[in-house]
């Protein structure tokens, strides 16, 4: 397939005014990343892939359905509880993929690396990286390795670009997603972004939180050969279940329902976000996904979550409504409720 | 298709020297590029397709071959004379899947943008990205963008990857490399890099030099339809014609015969060189191309590249000998002989 000039006919508006600067929350998955998206960089390039506001592209490639997807690593530091930048490289793309519903098949490994980094530090990372490629039955096809000057990066940044095949029948995107939908969490939250902040800020915590990093492609696979008819399945990275949960129910003009009770926080993850004044539901994960699917399909998508070890805290944790739609809706532990936002500006940036 | 353990099987040597660091021309395309490559990262993440040394992946998907391939640009300064960061990306990246005899259909992009980038400076290479994908008729499916701290960056690094979709009987390589075989030019060379040098130097010169910059997937196509039995295609980027041409005699295991005197180097990029100490065989290259074609079709390709304006200077540069295998050997414009190693080091960096 070729891409018509007329796709690419809207003018780039220039909604920010002369002299604005990127900011650090322009990479946080908030609103000011939104705002970026929306008004600079979809404007400048947007076509039907990348008007379908997902992390992947669907592609029709001859006789089987291929998607494909990007992602920049730059989290810091380089090696937290749980992961380091290379297995987060490979577990983050393949859930974006899985997210697709997409198999994942190839991966691209694109290295910036910054002068000065020590050899050992990068073996160890390729390592990483090698293992769990291995684990998820994936190939590196393609690379690539640039070296930048001493002070002109941070030790180690990687892209991953993934391509994965979509089973025939598999229709996920907002578009789909129901009144009455069931949402479903995989497991607990906030575990990935705890982690990387101890690992930053040399915290000690009395048992130390391991980042949830993980790839999902098997549990994605066995959930969607139970229940193809999912509507909707995202992982919760940046800006966390709160901001992906805010911009399904935008996209969709439908509104969410959660119930805090069901929204499972680990005691460690708990006191630390209450130590540091930071809210879990806006904190990154890497392990973990939602998934919108039909009531009827509630109890078997949960039995098949839960029969595996990344999924076996999985609940429902609320449902679509049209009462307040775009808007997030919770009821808390206490019985009242709360309006979930948008998180505006940065909450914990370099998490991934 | 998935990967079975056994290829990835082999241990990852360390033959490296604890407390050895990346230098700067672990990213130059040179010798220090490739050992990093050989020594570290192939036998980490090795595969058929990595063994394939080549810039891009041939991917089985059902009933078409794709192509997939990845780089990351880290171009200083971000502007200068012929092109940018984003029309080298987009230019850079479609050539690749050009030298694999694709015809590209889909990229993804994605930025790492320091903190305190103006907008503005964001918006003019959207801009020249657009541009660019839609001259060569290709569509950006999906991104990402990851903004770093002021001083972990420069400004904006951009990774691209491509998919194309590979013609029914196209195989090029350097095993498909035989004695005899004629090496055709597509232009002059040197004009990026020199044009990168002088934008990042300041350099005056009387006729400003001018990157080569664009997209070679129009004319490698028209080339492959009039000569489908070419060999390899190969673009002269980092580390330029004599690096490149090292590469493939190394991977053939032929020498390469070359004559200086029809390798057009223009008067600018000539005279910036000597002033610079530089040798133009070894300055970087973004829009054009080596072809090594059989004997009988070298007339008929050679029509064809002149036929079009990228290709209105084309030459044949030399041929391949099983003389001297591993080796290339320049016949000078003075009647000597001399032998073209490959660069040792950093000639420039920082070109794309």
């Amino acid at each position: 397939m070729s891409t018509s000039d007329s796709q690419f006919s809207i003018q780039c508006p220039l909604p920010f005014q002369s002299g604005e600067t990127v900011q650090l929350a322009h990479g946080g998955g908030g609103r000011l990343s939104q705002q970026l998206l929306e008004q600079l960089i979809f404007p400048a390039l947007r076509n039907p892939w990348l008007d379908c506001r997902h992390d992947g592209a669907i592609l029709p490639t001859g006789s089987q359905t291929m998607a494909m997807t990007t992602d920049s690593y730059v989290v810091h530091p380089l090696f937290f509880p749980g992961g380091d930048i290379g297995s987060l490289a490979v577990h983050g793309t393949l859930n974006d993929l899985a997210m697709c519903g997409a198999q994942p098949l190839y991966l691209s490994l694109s290295f910036i690396l910054e002068e000065g980094l020590s050899l050992e530090t990068l073996r160890k990372v390729l390592e990483s990286i090698r293992t769990a490629t291995i684990e998820s039955q994936v190939a590196v096809v393609t690379g690539d390795t640039k070296v930048v000057d001493r002070g002109k990066g941070d030790g180690i940044y990687i892209n991953t670009t993934g391509l994965g095949g979509v089973p025939p029948g598999i229709k996920l995107g907002p578009q789909y997603v129901q009144e009455g939908d069931q949402i479903l969490l995989s497991g607990p939250i906030g575990e990935h972004g705890i982690a990387i902040l101890s690992a930053r800020e040399g915290l000690q915590f009395e048992t130390p939180v391991v980042s949830d990093s993980a790839a999902l492609n098997g549990i994605v696979s066995n959930l969607l050969k139970a229940c193809p008819d999912i509507h909707l399945l995202r992982d919760p990275t940046r800006g966390g279940v709160a901001s992906v949960l805010n911009e399904i129910a935008q996209s969709a003009e439908l509104g969410i329902d959660l119930e805090e009770d069901r929204i499972e926080v680990s005691e460690q993850v708990q006191g630390a976000c209450e130590m540091l004044g930071l809210d879990p539901l806006y904190v990154a994960n890497e392990g973990r996904f939602l998934a919108f699917v039909p009531p009827s399909q509630k109890s078997v998508a949960l039995e098949i979550l839960r029969s595996t070890p990344l999924g076996k805290a999985a609940q429902c944790i609320g449902q679509v409504t049209t009462e307040h739609p775009g808007m997030v809706v919770m009821k808390t532990c206490i019985g009242s409720t709360r309006v979930v936002d948008m998180l505006s500006g940065e909450q914990l940036p370099r998490i991934c």
